[in-house]
């Protein structure tokens, strides 16, 4: 049986102040909650009998069992899906010489929830396991960044950090890169295995303080080049071409 | 003044029915209106006389001038842009032999408008100017397919179309490429400046029917391969992630 407080409590979420106090986020569906399962701390299940009965051993002794209405009830989604549960934020601690070893990513302000989470996801696709944010980025843990995230935060370790702080830190030989129209070609570039990308504001891209810290300025040409074309990419558009090419390179060595 | 009926009537084109009895849609921002009207048929625009009195000329005689307070009870937008457009929408000949000589996109059931808009925005940036869309996949002209486009609606054609018949109807040797887990890496194939590029639905790829007409199977390895990582990307960025490929090796030659 869910109560009126529980169903009030996982609307409440939707809310960062609420969230952060609380230290916990919401995440929806069977993928993304076996994704978090094995990795996250959680608070507590809403799941239909259905999905229970698929499940080996759950982790967790809070957990709610529902119709599909009072799923309905609880979801935030358009269409519920078996089951969700709230987790604990996780708090990872910075390394900064990850960022000297493996290639990292950096948002400068990032600010659609969708944008973020389509991040995520490609980034555990071409195994980047640390995204550095500035405070004003969007926070990772709102529903619409977890969820399409489709699982991958469960893997990508979130940090807010400033970001010219973060660079001042870098050991001098590491690559900072960054996208501007005023770029190299990056494909005429030897990309490297280790570094920052710097990825920026949908609007306003890479803030003038975090630019000048930047020491790799790539452009991504369009086709054919001199012609009258969109005047950039969606960030998350961008973010995967760079993060392709920089694998490409990697796998060719 | 902005009466009653022609707010109503704004807001009427949010249905997909509504925009195609009245063969119309709806378009925000300078930056959009801009890219369309040299290029579509306007019915009215609202505006702000900011934005009236920094234009040279405006080729429609319907301007309905407003203060920033009526734009906001006129626009579908979270923060409106000082004009709004309502425009015809285009009919595109579909030419058979542009597929055969030039690089094309076709989209197989795309259900989600803002994956929509931004396929169609990199689309512009890689120079492909034709997408040939499924009868099932999202309407091009819903208010947030054709906000993501961030204008490039204007330069690139759309085109609805019973997809096994066009495939069917291509020379023999015209390459159709698609992306399957259990396609050949892209890397290593040598991609061509034709044919057509189909890129599925966002939870069930490639229809079967179409499947089985694809010449050309090829998949995006994730790096490090062989490594617990998101199943898949989404579809926005697989088709990016393809297209800058396929410009890449062009650009070599």
């Amino acid at each position: 049986m869910l109560s009126k407080n529980r169903i009030k409590y996982i609307h409440s979420l939707e809310l960062k102040k609420n969230r952060k106090n609380e230290n916990v986020f919401l995440a929806e569906g069977h993928k993304l909650i076996a994704d978090l399962l094995p990795r996250f701390q959680c608070r507590f299940l809403v799941a239909t009998s259905e999905w229970i009965s698929r499940q080996a051993s759950i982790p967790t002794t809070d957990i709610i069992e529902v119709s599909e209405e009072e799923l309905t009830r609880a979801s935030l989604l358009k269409t519920p899906q078996e089951v969700l549960g709230v987790f604990e934020q996780p708090h990872y601690q910075i390394d900064h010489s990850l960022i000297d070893k493996s290639l990292s990513l950096a948002l400068d302000d990032i600010q659609d929830p969708g944008n973020f989470g389509t991040i995520i996801r490609l980034a555990d696709w071409f195994g980047i396991e640390n995204i550095f944010c500035s405070p004003n980025t969007v926070d990772a843990y709102s529903p619409k960044t977890v969820q399409a995230t489709m699982g991958a935060i469960a893997r990508v370790k979130i940090h807010y950090h400033d970001l010219p702080e973060l660079i001042s830190s870098l050991k001098k030989n590491t690559p900072v890169y960054g996208t501007f129209l005023d770029g190299e070609n990056f494909y005429e570039k030897k990309l490297s295995k280790n570094g920052l990308i710097v990825m920026g504001n949908e609007g306003n891209g890479i803030s003038k303080e975090v630019a000048t810290l930047i020491n790799q300025r790539l452009y991504i040409p369009n086709y054919p080049t001199n012609r009258e074309t969109s005047e950039s990419l969606n960030v998350a558009i961008a973010t995967a071409v760079v993060c392709a090419e920089f694998r490409r390179q990697a796998a060719l060595r």
